[in-house]
């Protein structure tokens, strides 16, 4: 699956998420690691600034990347809240990539948009670590894992297949009696634009039965879906489609989250 | 112009400089889309802490950047308030290295410095993802034009030459009638240093004119030009010539830019 | 001592670690620098949230990092307050590692635990950058001798061998009349966990001679030596082995830091 370059070394795509922070050492420990195994990977920062343990975000980060990776990717996530506890570390293959993460839902956006290949239970240990600390599997398993897939090793290896895994009861969207949509912030990104569980699919149902609806927060009117920031003058709210494919409240150069006070969970509605 | 390695692979460096922090899934986002196209291109963050729609902040660091990187090398810069509307995206090849930037001021101080050799107008569609979004035109656009010239691809393919490009209207350092220099803060950096528009030129033609001349900010008197932040003791105010080619005022092991309330803007006279 | 690819290009690690921050371009420019003599040379951030002049944060993070890269690996620290006075710049090679740094005691914790191979002292003009400012000699000075070192140049040509270095009179873990140890905090990380001095043989030891020892920080009690966070309920403090070999005092899921107004320096009792 991994690329092959002159010479037949891998080039296997290998992104990085936690909630690490980047002052610390953890992060170019695990790099390290990685790459020892598969010296030819090629690292990529998703980012490291996920809340701390919040696996909503993680989610939502992850689904986002998944959708602009080559097959062959492997995609690490740290966001750990159980470490050192039974919870279980899954290498979890869709469409071609992989994701190694503990189980604690953190895979649940891509499982609900992915085409499922495998999920393989991480407990192979001749592949981890030889000390395996009790506080940082990111470094003891999760990267030597990735570094064993990117130096092109195969995924049965890792471990027996598993059928079940942890998925996060996120809502859904709801079609109103009167044809609306009902939905909420799914996340906030760091410009405190709104991006809600609406879908791009919810709003063409909507606008087809509702042609003039139009979006509210809680009872803030906001007005029709428009097309970009700058189709407001700044300072103004506006809701659009996200680039992320999903309904968003935003304000031109400005923080919607601060301004309108709300974030992940905040009510949504379209009619 | 990319590099070549053994087997023909292009080596192209990528930069990136974006106003989008490191929180989100943008950055991995448009770097997964360069990869799809570009598998061996090199990415390099510049960073994605320019001021949000800081057009200048951007200005000046890619300007600096600029100076150090070999011909060949592609630099991305998405610091653009008018996403969606009808500003330009250019191309703009100067001494072998190309900018993707909106077409909002931010190539101005290269512009300034370096030798043009070509501007292009980003139009030709087949270059772009198949959905382009309205508002995120650095993944939607500018990444996969960055991969299409990283894999080898022509600047003359993006789209037609153009022969104007927006300048932003920064101030130059005036010389004075009494044979001084007025100058003002351009940059504050993350230390709190505060570099001027005051070029080695520029000061170089002062100290010939007034060889006692020293340094001021406003009113306050800092004293002649320095070389190194420790030739006064820490907490001192000192002035020198920056790294980065220009007169500079700091305070060792300290932030000048807290402590005198100054930033861009600010006015630096030397007489 | 670099790893090589097909056809011979030489694929060193550089990693590195900086007081720098993001926001600016003096990484990127250290880079670049780098590029144009190593194009191959593989860059590794370690981190550029070093506290600005803090040698005692990245004489930790450097040793940490140490420990889980390849041989041939070149580690470029620069946390200089010293920048353009007398204080000399080191070529530090332990266990077939080179570290690139200022003689300010930020190799410390290196040289107490790694095998010396040889110190240079960086002075061959020939490898600095044609024009060396007096203010940042890692882009001037360590980039292009990383670049050096990463494109296969022997560390003998750097400078003369020396015989001394800098050290950071850091304590260590002190052994108590009754058996037990004293210790302080050497480190505290980005979740507030405390990482002390005690190391895993010191504590392995004073569990021989007190069975029963539990750990406190200052005169709180936390309990004994625990495994991982999750042994005590969230918001609990715990004491455990941290993942970076020394004992460590946490509070699962929040800051011990901030709790319990610690950090580096803060005594660290067990017994």
């Amino acid at each position: 699956m991994a690329m092959t370059a002159s010479g037949g070394a891998t080039m296997a795509i290998v992104t990085l998420t936690t909630d690490f922070g980047t002052s610390d050492h953890y992060v170019a420990c695990m790099k390290g690691v990685i790459l020892q195994i598969a010296p030819t990977a090629y690292l990529i920062d998703v980012t490291h600034q996920i809340g701390r343990h919040d696996v909503v975000h993680a989610a939502f980060v992850v689904r986002q990347v998944f959708e602009y990776y080559p097959r062959g990717t492997i995609h690490v996530v740290v966001v750990d809240p159980g470490v050192g506890t039974t919870r279980r570390l899954l290498a979890l293959q869709y469409s071609g990539q992989t994701l190694l993460a503990p189980d604690n839902g953190v895979a649940s956006l891509v499982h609900r948009d992915a085409q499922l290949n495998d999920i393989r239970s991480i407990e192979n240990l001749e592949l981890f670590r030889r000390h395996v600390s009790s506080t940082f599997h990111g470094r003891d398993i999760l990267a030597p894992v990735a570094g064993f897939l990117a130096a092109g090793g195969a995924i049965a290896n890792v471990g027996p297949q598993v059928q079940q895994l942890e998925i996060l009861n996120l809502p859904r969207a709801l079609v109103l009696p009167d044809g609306g949509l009902e939905g909420q912030v799914l996340y906030k990104d760091t410009f405190g634009n709104l991006i809600s569980n609406i879908s791009r699919e919810d709003l063409r149902g909507c606008l087809a039965r509702r042609p003039q609806a139009e979006v509210y927060v809680g009872a803030l009117r906001i007005g029709p879906v428009r097309r970009t920031y700058a189709d407001v003058p700044p300072g103004e709210i506006v809701a659009l489609m996200s680039s992320a494919g999903a309904l968003e409240v935003a304000i031109n150069q400005d923080s919607a989250a601060t301004r309108l006070r709300a974030g992940p969970g905040s009510s949504i509605i379209v009619r």
